[in-house]
């Protein structure tokens, strides 16, 4: 069997997943699986701003094997990684911080913005928080991934991934590391239930791949849709409708959504009969994987083989990583022995 | 026999020793060596200034090992760490990372000005460089060390170092770290053989420890005095003569010292005379570990053994530490088992 290309992609353990994880990423990951070697990880260093609720942390690393189950990630075929189980991440870390500069990480907006939150939430930021770029550096880089499945907002990451293996191989002569290259695939950004740019757990505006039918059904009637749509007759929009959106994410029936498109736009068709269809898609979706989650769910111990299962084979590909690092950088002192003293 | 209490110090392996760092930390070192059990760390993680040479770091982990052989630090008695080959340092790094805020980081003014001088030197400062002191409070934590020897200026440092381990503490409820203490010596800030306020390679001011006796006498002859003291007759200035300050530093024969500085203030004391006395005493401070040096040097399978063997105990109290360290946060997933899922 020829080698597979490697990808490394991952996820923090802060909440069940829901839809927008599935159209963002879980999908695409779904359809990578047979062509990589795929390394699923659960970054639960990078989780400093839940610091007074690492039990959630924790439930969490839990509630996102589950859902990786449920969606059909094959732990016989990828691994699940939890960050913490391969320490040697840390290493890797610390040993990249001399090649990262700090400008990026200072000058970078969406870390700057997302500090600004935190700022305004509880106070203070932990320098954990501040690095959190760096350690995904070393994620990416612990296994050697080839590809990262990314959104092109990500695209700015990947460069300073490479920049750092790139400067990491040239100071040490030694090419430890590919050069990661971003995997940009075809990604819906979901909007919340409230029709807010994105679907949170913080906004309460989600469904989760564990909601129950009656809880979907609740939700999706509850669904923001064109507020001057107030009766059927009224000709509705269709553009930032969220319940259309959704229809064009998740319904496979293509032509019935243009037909509703067309019909909605015209006046004549209500939104509970929009949002009753949408229901049966998405429970046509959710629906294979409540099967697969009941399975686990009722044999906890698999859904532990796959984590212990997932972090041997991260715990592997870091041993043969970290050795070749200590070797390039020349940190291997006691097997090389005695240098000659410098004069 | 009780257990001694333990005392973590440690240096960065960027060159030779020389008398600034005796009279400044390894005097107090070999003093304390007797009454409690020393981690004398050498700190190769916090290096990222010298990424571009990494073989000299590498070299001066073994100069810095025969430095401390040489002064008389027993490796039977404590334990020469390095703390690349205890990687649980990095671990602990990423963990305590969440409980330390940035605020301290980025007001530090001491971090704030080696940045602006790497910046001038470098163009750029590695996130490594910034994020040292994190690593040195991981220094200090995994030992689990309650006195750690400074000097006054690094109070603030240990103060910080209390703050994190108090964190950890009260946000687990688990008493993990004992609240280390600094412990303030009686240590001599030493200045140049220029007079310049500090002993430093870069300076090329300094008195090295494996310095030979030829050596020490040229450099002591180069030193400046009182650059007033033109003739042996005209009254010459104490205060402020580097001369006068190594003599008070290195000279034991403290009589002789107070007749010299009386009778060069008077007039009437050439400066060669006042130096030929401080070559003696230096040479009587570095004949005992020239001694040192040459058997080890003669050796070199011990010093790798005095490293190897304190790695090893480093890696037993890191062991004990992380291990804790995990427990507390919950992070040993696997011997917890799966927890109950959270609704």
């Amino acid at each position: 069997m020829a080698e597979r290309k490697r990808i490394l992609t991952g996820i923090r353990p802060t909440g069940s997943l829901h839809l927008g994880h599935y159209a963002g990423a879980l999908k695409q990951w779904v359809e990578l699986q047979d062509d990589y070697e795929c390394f699923f990880l659960i970054a639960d260093y990078q989780v400093s701003d839940y610091v007074d609720d690492i039990d959630h942390v924790r439930r969490s690393v839990w509630e996102v094997a589950l859902d990786w189950l449920a969606v059909g990630l094959d732990p016989q075929h990828g691994h699940y990684v939890i960050e913490s189980q391969v320490p040697q991440h840390a290493e890797l870390s610390v040993l990249l911080s001399w090649y990262l500069p700090l400008g990026p990480l200072r000058k970078n907006p969406t870390l700057k913005s997302e500090m600004e939150d935190l700022e305004r939430t509880r106070k203070s930021v932990p320098v954990g928080f501040f690095i959190y770029p760096l350690m995904q550096i070393a994620n990416i880089l612990m296994p050697r991934a080839h590809l990262v499945p990314v959104g092109d907002d990500q695209l700015p990451h990947i460069e300073l991934t490479r920049d750092v293996a790139e400067r990491f191989n040239r100071e040490t002569g030694v090419d430890v590391f590919p050069l990661p290259e971003a995997r940009l695939g075809k990604v819906t950004r979901l909007v919340g239930l409230d029709g807010d740019a994105k679907m949170s757990k913080s906004k309460g505006n989600t469904i989760n791949l564990k909601d129950d039918a009656e809880t979907v059904r609740r939700k999706v009637m509850s669904m923001f849709t064109d507020p001057n749509h107030l009766r059927k007759e009224d000709p509705g929009r269709v553009e930032g409708n969220p319940v259309f959106m959704y229809h064009d994410a998740f319904n496979p029936d293509v032509d019935d959504v243009a037909n509703m498109k067309e019909h909605y736009q015209r006046g004549g068709l209500g939104d509970v009969e929009v949002k009753k269809k949408l229901i049966v898609a998405i429970d046509n979706l959710l629906d294979p994987m409540r099967e697969r989650r009941a399975h686990y769910e009722a044999r906890p111990k698999l859904v532990q083989e796959a984590l212990e299962a997932g972090c041997k084979a991260g715990n592997a590909a870091a041993d043969a990583t970290i050795d070749d690092v200590r070797r390039a950088l020349k940190l291997d002192y006691f097997d090389r022995g005695m240098p000659a003293a410098e004069k």
